[in-house]
């Protein structure tokens, strides 16, 4: 019997039908934005114990584990090298809410969204929202440090990590708060090659009583960064500022008709808070340096006007897949006074090019996500990455971060080598082989080759 | 020429004056509660390349380094071992604020109060705040990762680090903000041990525009601790909860004459924020669960008045250095369901040991701090030390932790086998040979002997 057979009976003796064997296992090739190889197994686990055995059979066997959240990840993160096994953690499902001590337990496969839905009735909320929050796992948000609108205000996935249960790749089980070495924090971010995470204590927050939302249309995409960059300096902390680029404006309007004039770029921006006044007198802030930066600005008059605003936002990625059959979706950040001249020169570099780029994000801590729309039967591949490359030096050269928020994964791994000093790789490489020395978790992601 | 005359002929060429060779070297032998071993030599940088420098020659001859800042710390970390060459930071005092990015870089060397007071003209504050702060460095507030009063609502220090600039242990220097592996994140926190600090970029937040501040005197520390544990599940979120036990009222009454009530536990409370009426809300919520509590309640009629509570709360470590020549002052914390029991045993204890134990602290986030209070002429301190290791096992009892924010340091070393499961000290160890592998950076601290 070959090792490969001998490997797929102990995982059907371990995990029964939640070891998938056969073709359905091609569906776990593909993260949202890239395709590997079809994996050798998917396991589909239910608790720390059958984590920690499974962790103890690829040791044996010696073949590399890829852990697996809902698949949402935009640098191909979860995407499976050939030969891997795949731990998808989407049925590790539990949840529980401590309104005492505004805090939850939830495992790693809980979808986002479903931690604020059950801490609402007690008034409460877990701030980390990525615009797929219905999908992604709270695992897959430690794996990436995921951030989201609100998360200008309030932060980002790590900083409501209270405590971290994981399995290392010796397959110990671990439960740690953030005393002494501050694994845990270690681990957030660690896109799986570090640890398999199974479940987490976070923080919870107290609901804010009140919200006020606006929407301001810039003549261009640098006046409108502007402004962002001086509302800020002055003094605003709005819970969102989201922005999209004419291109976006466009996009959605043909998607939505909801009445967005053309070749404007659009400023989302949302205060909250427990004094209605004062989330006004915020909003009003960033009013008036719009105003005078030539914009128009509408204030949505009550929750329903704020949330038909909100669906245009997150109709950016749908739309924009009506323009060009494929696209690049890039993950920038950069200083929010470099912001006027960053999002300049990717405007002009798409040009340059001759490709569609579309800009939006999270633009109140600088997080930009511009996107090349590419037709791959019309527009070489080589030249789109090539384009994409040239962004990320923009944001580099400015004094800015390879990811905003979506991780290096498979995607910018080469890419680390220009981002980070030697120096540091080495630091980087010493860690990982002190926690993972047979390399067995997420072989080939964040790192560079050495 | 041996070899100490070798290295000190080195430290002389390289740092003049600033290396110290002679008896005034002594004064470095202490931290704020252990005494040392004297040490080899002491040398004050005053830049990154000359720690980088030091750490290239303390490689080459195999002397360990002992990281130091202000030298408060209550857990030892900053004491030498014998034979080990103290590196002290503060010389390193250059301090930036950048107002429109809301951030600041200051030296390892700063002290930490002098961010916010550069702050301050930008309307802006850095909110941790121990109450060392007016002495205690931004390194070794990072080493320890130090909170303070405010951080129950503000977060303690690693929560406010973008950046981390430091040299590691083979002489090369880095400053990281936090993505891909968050090695910033993971040597805030470890005493010196993994990294020698040089600088940290950290965020500032506006200044809020109101404060409001009540004392509450309660009949004992249970029901004071059950009035917190209430008033926190109600949502109150002050900024600062302080508590002082009646052994430490009545040290403060003798020692500043002001007027407290004997046989009573004191409660400190301030709330703050931009709006004035929520600012008066939230205060009154924490009154009235103090008045269901049996509490006598006042509030400070303004600015002078608050000032006067804090000062009562500022001086009980030296009114308790009055009690008796010695104290041991414990640092541990606590889920904040289990605080009135957690103090009623404590206190329980202090008396079955026949020791005086005081007790104080950031009660809001379950952060204590037992002093046993003795006479070492009189009570042998083997018996000291018994009822520090049973006040710190009532901790961990009750789902605690061994180090609210004093770190482990010397003090506790011994107990990290207690508190840790022998996995994640077996992770610790991994981590600390991959990031120091001679063992050069701070040993003997933090972690037990393998
Ligand atoms: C339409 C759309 C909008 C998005 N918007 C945002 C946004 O606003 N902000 C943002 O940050 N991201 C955003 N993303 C990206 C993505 O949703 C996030 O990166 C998310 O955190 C991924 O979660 P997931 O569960 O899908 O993880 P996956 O994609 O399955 O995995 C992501 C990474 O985490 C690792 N991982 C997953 N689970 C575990 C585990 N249990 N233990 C260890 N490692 C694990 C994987 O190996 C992989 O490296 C968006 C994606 C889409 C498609
Ligand atoms: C009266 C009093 C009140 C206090 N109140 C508080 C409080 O409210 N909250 C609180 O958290 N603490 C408090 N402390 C403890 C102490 O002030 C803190 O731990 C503080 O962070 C220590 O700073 P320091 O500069 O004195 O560091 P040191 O005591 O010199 O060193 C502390 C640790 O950090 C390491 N270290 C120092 N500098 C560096 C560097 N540049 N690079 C790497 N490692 C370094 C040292 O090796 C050591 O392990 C108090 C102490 C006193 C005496």
């Amino acid at each position: 019997m070959g090792v490969l057979e001998a490997v797929q009976r102990e995982l059907k003796a371990l995990f029964g039908p939640r070891a998938l064997l056969g073709p359905e296992k091609g569906v776990y090739r593909y993260d949202a934005i890239l395709v590997g190889s079809e994996p050798l197994a998917v396991v589909l686990p239910e608790s720390l114990e059958e984590v920690q055995a499974l962790v103890r059979l690829a040791r044996r066997y010696g073949f590399p584990l890829v852990p697996r959240g809902a698949g949402s990840g935009l640098s191909g993160g979860a995407v499976p090298e050939e030969g891997s096994l795949v731990v998808a953690f989407t049925r590790m499902l539990r949840l529980e809410v401590y309104p005492e001590a505004q805090a939850a337990f939830a495992e790693a496969g809980v979808p986002t969204a479903r931690i604020s839905e059950e801490a609402r009735p007690y008034g409460l909320f877990y701030p980390p929202d990525p615009a797929s929050w219905r999908t992604s796992t709270l695992g897959g948000n430690l794996g990436e440090n995921a951030g989201g609108p609100l998360c200008f205000k309030y932060g980002v996935t790590g900083d409501y990590l209270l405590e971290l249960e994981f399995v290392d790749a010796f397959g110990e089980a671990h439960r740690l708060s953030r005393e002494a070495y501050d694994l845990p924090g270690l681990l957030v971010g660690s896109e799986g090659t570090l640890a398999l995470l199974t479940g987490a204590r976070v923080r919870l927050l107290p609901l804010p009583r009140h919200r006020a939302t606006l929407m301001a249309l810039f003549p261009g995409v640098e006046p409108l960064a502007e402004a962002v960059s001086r509302a800020v300096a002055q003094g605003a902390l709005p819970a969102k500022l989201e922005f999209m680029d004419p291109v976006c404006v466009g996009a959605v309007e043909d998607y939505l008709g909801m009445g967005l004039p053309r070749g404007r770029a659009l400023l989302l921006a949302e205060t909250d808070g427990d004094d209605p006044e004062l989330v006004e007198e915020e909003l009003s802030l960033v009013e008036r340096t719009a105003l005078d930066l030539g914009a128009q600005v509408e204030r949505a008059a009550g929750g329903e006007e704020a949330e038909a605003l909100w669906r245009a936002r997150r109709a950016v990625s749908p739309a924009l897949g009506r323009i060009r059959p494929k696209r690049v979706n890039e993950d920038i950040a950069v200083p929010r006074s470099a912001l006027p001249r960053v999002v300049g020169e990717i405007e002009a570099l798409g040009r340059a090019f001759g490709l569609v780029v579309a800009q939006f994000g999270h633009i109140g801590d600088g997080n930009l996500h511009p996107n090349i729309l590419f037709d791959p039967k019309v527009e070489p591949e080589a030249k789109v990455w090539e384009l994409a490359h040239g962004i990320a030096r923009v944001a580099l050269r400015h004094g800015g971060v390879l990811s905003g928020e979506h991780g290096i994964g498979l995607m910018k791994r080469a890419f680390m080598a220009e981002a980070v000093d030697p120096e540091t790789l080495g630091a980087f490489l010493r860690v990982k082989e002190a926690l993972d020395p047979q390399g067995l978790l997420n072989p080939g992601k964040l790192l560079p080759d050495p």
